[in-house]
């Protein structure tokens, strides 16, 4: 079994998201918490900047939700940057424990998953889930310094700048998460460093054809099925993937990527990063959920399992997903 | 509270070590179960070399547990390369969940906690939880290429090849795990990517009292206490720092990275990496706990989490470390 299921059902008491000017500048602007004006907070490397921005996530988050840093058990976190420097920095700053996790773009929803397990077997009272990505950042870390100006192929996705944290609790009022299919890393063959989503649909697939079977839903059980970052491509693949295996998820995917820029030719297939799905869901899927406009999601968050080595070494792209369902 | 106290007491069920001809050598080689004699395993880099190393523990390590791959309800695992590409790639072959983690070298102590969580909480029966480290990718990732041929200072330590898997089950035979105290990240200051352990002794030093203290126990209550790979010098620099605090754990305190070497000047202060504490663990205490020579212990493995950039922008390596507590 793949599939945890939690009898306690974990409150996510609060989210708190934050964007780059770009971001908020897409369809779903208007519901981040933090807007910049400067994607570098005045700091000189991206990286630094990077790790602002998940400082910022996780003080906002905490500082909303009413508890002090001495009520918080541990944040589990991660990010795209090599060691989840990012993480760990932004973490530094806290006297809590620290689960540094990595699996990608997937790592939102696998900090949801462990966050979960550690509330609702009554292991912990209060943990923050938090994960990160910059567009620059990533850039200079996956493929090209931004310095080199290369061109970007059509089948490519914008990494997000944003982070999304939030505050999963043994009590108090909010969405519930209800369980979690833990993803198994599923290779596609894919070799492109570019082609992002059609590396992670077949993991996507994989991991979401488990979640039914293993608890008997349905797609349309669920108001919403979210992945994270396949963008327009990998979204299609998966849709087309899932439809060969007797489901049809058409009414209910979206998919973060697609809808966190207004899409035109600029954004090429839409936005990809560890922070598109936490920044997604702590903005505009919580307020939404809060506000009871969804009842039950599924959110999927995706992840491609490279590095900048392994793609150098010819190695195909392996990806991830894990599945979180989450109910008001 | 950070410690985390197990009603059911997850089982070690096995364990299985693999360590490279230089580990071999050592001290505690007798007790390494698979001895490399070439330690590229005729692959043409060393990232593809340790990834056969995971992977071969991995699959020693299920074989020896009379479990088949249906039966692993996930592995969770890390290593030190950039995106943890080693348990990726090594996880890859098995048909499980995976949840990847990073705490540098304090992985293995996170993936026996994380671990112990989901089989303590009924969430899952069967887990593989293994770490691995290589010297010559290691040295390729936070200082030079060996092709370089630098000298390493006095301070520096030797990254561990080889690695450790072990099943924690829910039912079964071995060694139990009891508790678990997560670390937090506590940054000594420490700017130096040759001297870890230094970096490394006041996070562990902060674990090792908060264990104490939420737990009751006092360090004569365990047979040994177990650093990670703190080596010569930050382990002198743990016991300085405990006794300060108030407690003295000179009788207790043993180190994998002093002991998996016959240290001598080459060695510098002994070996370090995320294999460290794994394969010293998987291989000599996981022996000596199964035939009663050690009725309690605590192993706590320490991270350092630095990254090349975080080092090249001029910032400190803040450390943690995550104990766990052994008894047969």
């Amino acid at each position: 079994m793949r599939t945890i299921f939690f009898k306690n059902k974990p409150v996510i008491i609060c989210a708190k998201s934050i964007g780059g000017p770009k971001e908020c500048a897409g369809d779903i602007g208007e519901f981040i918490d933090v807007k910049l004006k400067d994607d570098m907070l005045g700091e000189q490397t991206f990286e630094k900047a990077e790790r602002q921005i998940l400082y910022t996530a996780f003080s906002e988050c905490l500082k909303s939700s009413g508890k002090t840093e001495n009520d918080l058990d541990a944040i589990l976190a991660g990010d795209l940057l090599d060691q989840i420097i990012t993480a760990t920095f932004a973490t530094r700053n806290f006297k809590t424990g620290f689960l540094g996790l990595y699996n990608a773009c997937a790592t939102f929803t696998e900090s949801l998953t462990l966050g979960s397990v550690l509330i609702d077997g009554g292991y912990m009272n209060n943990v923050m889930c938090g994960t990160s990505s910059h567009f620059s950042s990533a850039e200079r870390q996956y493929r090209y310094p931004l310095e080199l100006g290369c061109t970007r192929p059509p089948q490519s996705q914008w990494t997000v700048t944003g982070a999304g944290a939030c505050i999963l609790s043994n009590k108090g009022e909010g969405p519930k998460i209800v369980c979690s299919t833990v993803g198994r890393i599923v290779d596609f063959g894919v070799t492109d460093a570019n082609n992002m989503g059609a590396a992670m649909a077949a993991a996507a697939c994989d991991t979401l054809v488990t979640h039914f079977k293993e608890t008997g839903l349905s797609p349309s059980d669920y108001d919403l099925i979210i992945s994270g970052d396949l963008g327009t491509l990998g979204s299609r693949i998966l849709k087309d993937l899932t439809w060969e295996k007797g489901w049809d998820i058409e009414a209910q995917h979206v998919d973060c990527g697609e809808m966190v820029y207004h899409i035109d030719e600029k954004d090429y297939q839409g936005g990809s990063g560890a922070g598109c799905s936490s920044m997604t869901f702590c903005s505009y899927f919580y307020k939404r959920l809060k506000e009871k406009k969804f009842k039950k999601i599924l959110l999927m968050a995706t992840g491609a399992l490279l590095s900048s080595v392994s793609s150098q070494q010819g190695e195909s792209i392996p990806g991830i997903a894990h599945a979180v369902s989450v109910e008001c």
